[in-house]
């Protein structure tokens, strides 16, 4: 058993205050040991917070929690925070089912003051967390720690935009790691990282150089320009930009010394006015492989500790990297066909094609909506864009899906990956957008059942003049020997025939139909036919209201009740006659939360014992003809 | 007939380039003739498109349109634009059935290249436009005009952080007018406004001259530094803020002088790098009421031309006024009532709790998602933020209604204007949000009948320790004599007896709903039950089961179909004995145009005749017993 005699002492922040320098640097390496040794064995985000550990302890060791309050945006940076706010010993239960979640979340804790998850949200959080204070006229500091990549997103910008500079106790502390998942890209990272090399500074030395040669020689006046330099210095670098946003500019700071940071933060707390400190973070500090592959240490599986290396075996083929393979094909073919993601470059499967075709390879960062009107002006140009983003973050651009997109019927093809629910918790499912995009005018929806589907689906959508969205979940559909018939607009796909009732899978769940549909038969003698829906719009309505005048209609999605392939069965249905028609989805009244999939499939009633026995106590209670 | 020699012989940009300074300067005095003329019948925005005139007319003499692009953000400033492409025969449609569209739409005409409605995808459309361009090794310049309103929100900004300095042909200008629909406020906008009046370089010269004061005295020093301060200026103010994003920062230029105009256009059209160009303009220019008043006639119905005096009277109690009242008369009881708008305060009514709690007012400027995330931080710090928005700007914020409002069960009110059809077209409908919001965990969403009813139902809110929305449509109910009944969770309310058939109405659309029943009463002899829903969730279920089980059921809710009410029935139903099941909504494989209600309705089968005709039919021709 590893020692941890510090760690094991701390049950709230304020038994940080007791303790001295040195004992707090012994601290940051116990941490950071207990992050590396939990998230090995229970996967999560490991880099991100390996970089805040000194940052988290410093934090917490100037500010009084809870009564002053951090926001962490998105949140993946939070385990020290969680370790040292009384969930020690509930520590190792992280993302496992009923345990600690990877994510801040208001109800496991009164120290998480707000939720986490998207990027984003943290400074406009803090601005509301402070404005209910001042309202009051209740003192109290509210941190929001943001990272450099999470600082370029809309909803950053406009929370920044909106900082008065009579919000006194606000403190925006950006954690510039120099990544988001991927590498930060654009305009704001690239000024940040001037600050640091120094650029700006050095330009305004070089100029004033240039002037004094022109100035008559004169005594002292070397001396005088120097103090001209410094005053402009402070005037004008670094961090101009935030001063021209109404905040007082402290950085860069180191952060992975402590000293500096604690005495930073100690400066701060009685400025009176909304400060922002930028404070330079090593993603993965202190573990050698987390440093040196930031991106595959972001978030991860289980691992080997002392080596890094990945315990999972991954399987052959997964949809993102079938995605992949099929845009580099069409690629190779096609010239004007131009990739786009919002830093989920590697997630997706982009990645093979950004290294083949960097010049036409676009990583906007963390900026989803941007990402859909950019890819819309590409298309209203004659390009061909393709978009690779999570079902989750998706959710964030809807609107440049409606206004942009749809309304001007682009041919825009948006590639929708982690649909469905996922194991990072109630944030990150991706089954909350798929209601909309069903209303949108001009929008085809598909959902391959296998990766070969999703390559037949993709080259389809090439073809097509007009919007499409293909939805395929994380991971590989495990039934990669399925057969893939041609794609044919609006048309579904029968998987195996079947005479007392009918189950109508979206996407990947015709793996769990399949499998429920050899339960019911070798159980219960139970004949039941499989169909691939595989449009969901335009959605294959003869052969389901065919299906449903002689069988009991049974639909299966990784998807919201009431949020796709259900709803539309009950509005095709609703006046025919019918043998009963009924759901499988996840349920819309409750919030579905962090756990592995198996078990939250279990406890939804979402796996094959659930809908096997389901279906049986239904058909057998069911009146109907 | 005035006299508009000039302007009728411009049949495209072309004939602009014959035109000498003193022919440009009269055209624009026509412009201005001509759109005063047009928006005081047709009614429409006013004073925006008079800020721009001398600025439309010099891009288009500079540029060579359609080869070279202008993306009009918003796109309510491009009338003149649209006189100036062709659309001047077509002009005195403005905003009429079938007529030219008060914003622009590629299938109207090929100089418009882009969608414009919603705020802030010109810079992201334009990269998209330029980034097709340049994959194809294409020459021309894409022209971006951005309001100083539309560059705080998130879109704008996500694109800013993505110009690439490769991006040659890149031209962003930004329409300083200091207003959004209200006046523009946060710290972009101050700054431009900084820039304007000079003081970040008033600062850097007081600066030196205390620098000057230290240093020891020689000849010519002041000359130096007046030298150095020159420098100085060009390398630090003014648009350093911009010049670190990596664009070059040109202006401030007067938007009402065409020569500085052209001259500016010209110099920079051949920079070879991305630019931004600021340009001062004045909101009504040319029209003393309009300047006066810019925000009634930002967007106004028909008016005197003369005076501009209004000629609709209004009606007497509009449901924005109503929530403006009831907000008003909360936050009198309850001194944690905060209010928050997105740049909508005098369109949502909420410019009356803005006047009498001006401390507890935020206008957070065209930041929907902000709103949203900033006002679940308040209400998570125990304040009661009431947000005010329309739907279609609504649409914007759902990833925040979803992360950071409903995950959270955080008791947000959110008053939703302007929900349903409106005269201003496709961008412009609220009717595609309402089915994202009906899958939120804890969100309560309320419909009223009428003003005194929303009154009602924002009481409820107050009271109730969770999201609601309340969803109403611009302008009067017109049915304000209805009685209204205290709110009760989930219930909803028998607005009348009937025997033959039962029609479900959704808020307004209950006036629809009993003018159908009394028309299907006197001209058919059927008894019709009419009932107003009150609550979308929690739905009544068994109110409607009950009904269902006796009457045929018919829904009506101005809202698009498959997206609320009717989905909701369809799925209560689809294994229920009934008689039938039909919805009035807005079809939603078309796309709803621009135009008078009354004819959107007739034109959608959504006005009285209508209803009542199809009703008729349905219950003749289908077989239920």
């Amino acid at each position: 058993m590893p020692d941890n005699k510090l760690l094991d002492g701390i049950h709230s922040p304020e038994d940080l205050k007791i303790l001295n320098s040195q004992q707090l640097v012994a601290l940051c390496s116990e941490l950071r040991e207990e992050i590396v040794r939990t998230v090995s064995r229970n996967g999560g985000h490991l880099a991100p917070n390996l970089g805040v550990i000194e940052l988290t302890v410093a934090l917490h060791r100037v500010f009084r929690m809870p009564s002053d309050q951090i926001v962490w945006d998105v949140g993946h940076q939070s385990y020290a925070h969680k370790l040292l706010t009384g969930r020690r010993e509930h520590f190792h239960t992280l993302r496992l089912d009923d345990g600690i979640s990877g994510f801040p979340l208001p109800e496991e804790s009164e120290y998480d003051s707000f939720i986490g998850g998207h990027a984003g949200n943290a400074i406009s959080a803090a601005l509301g967390l402070a404005a209910a204070r001042e309202n009051r006229h209740e003192s109290g500091h509210v941190v929001a720690v943001v990272g450099d990549g999470s600082l370029i997103n809309g909803l950053s910008m406009e929370a920044l935009n909106n900082v008065r500079s009579s919000c006194k106790n606000l403190i925006i502390v950006v954690n510039d790691n120099k990544m988001s998942i991927s590498k930060s890209v654009g305009a704001i990272p690239n000024y940040l990282n001037r600050i640091i090399t120094g650029r700006s500074y050095n330009r305004f030395k070089a100029f004033a150089k240039m002037a004094v040669n022109r100035l008559p020689s004169g005594e002292g006046i070397i001396g005088g320009i120097q103090k001209l330099e410094g005053a402009a210095k402070s005037l004008f670098v670094p961090g101009v930009f935030f001063e021209e946003l109404g905040l007082r500019y402290i950085g860069p700071v180191n952060g992975h010394k402590l000293s500096e940071l604690i005495q930073t933060f100690e400066r701060i707390r009685d400025f009176n006015r909304p400060v922002i400190v930028h404070v330079i973070t090593e993603k993965g500090s202190g573990c050698e492989y987390a440093i040196e592959f930031p991106e595959k240490f972001h978030g991860i599986s289980s691992f080997n500790p002392q080596t890094g290396q990945c315990r999972k075996k991954s399987s052959p083929v997964h949809f993102s990297s079938a995605f992949g393979d099929a845009l580099c094909a069409l690629a190779e073919k096609d010239p004007a066909v131009i990739g786009i993601t919002a830093a989920m470059a590697c997630g997706t499967g982009m990645k093979k094609f950004a290294e083949k075709f960097p010049e036409r390879f676009y990583d906007v960062g963390i900026a989803e909506g941007h990402a859909l009107t950019f890819a819309a002006g590409i298309a209203a140009n004659g390009g061909h864009p393709v978009v690779a983003i999570y079902g989750t973050f998706f959710q964030r651009a809807l609107d440049s899906l409606f206004h942009d997109i749809c309304l001007q019927n682009l041919p825009v093809i948006l590639c929708i990956d982690r649909a469905g629910v996922v194991e990072d918790g109630p944030t990150h499912h991706g089954i909350y957008d798929e209601t909309f995009a069903l209303e949108m005018p001009n929008l085809t929806i598909l959902a391959p059942k296998n990766e070969h589907e999703l390559k037949a689906m993709f080259e389809y959508a090439c073809g097509w003049k007009a919007p499409v969205m293909i939805r395929y979940p994380r991971g590989s559909s495990c039934q990669e020997s399925l057969p893939v018939l041609p794609v044919e607009t609006g048309k579904s796909e029968v998987l195996r025939p079947g005479s007392d009732l009918v189950l109508w899978a979206a996407g990947h769940e015709a793996k769990t139909a399949l499998e429920a549909a050899l339960r019911l038969e070798k159980e219960h003698g139970l004949s039941c036919k499989v169909v691939n829906a595989r449009f969901l719009k335009p959605f294959d309505e003869a052969a389901l209201k065919a299906d449903a005048g002689t069988l009991p209609v049974f639909t299966l999605e990784d998807n919201l009740a009431g949020g796709g392939l259900d709803s539309i069965a009950d509005r095709l249905l609703v006046n025919e006659k019918h043998h009963g028609v009924h759901h499988f989805a996840w349920p819309s009244d409750r919030i579905i939360p962090h756990g592995t999939l198996p078990k939250l499939r279990e406890k939804f009633g979402m796996n094959v014992d659930s809908i096997v026995a389901k279906i049986q106590t239904l058909l057998r209670e069911t009146p109907y003809p």
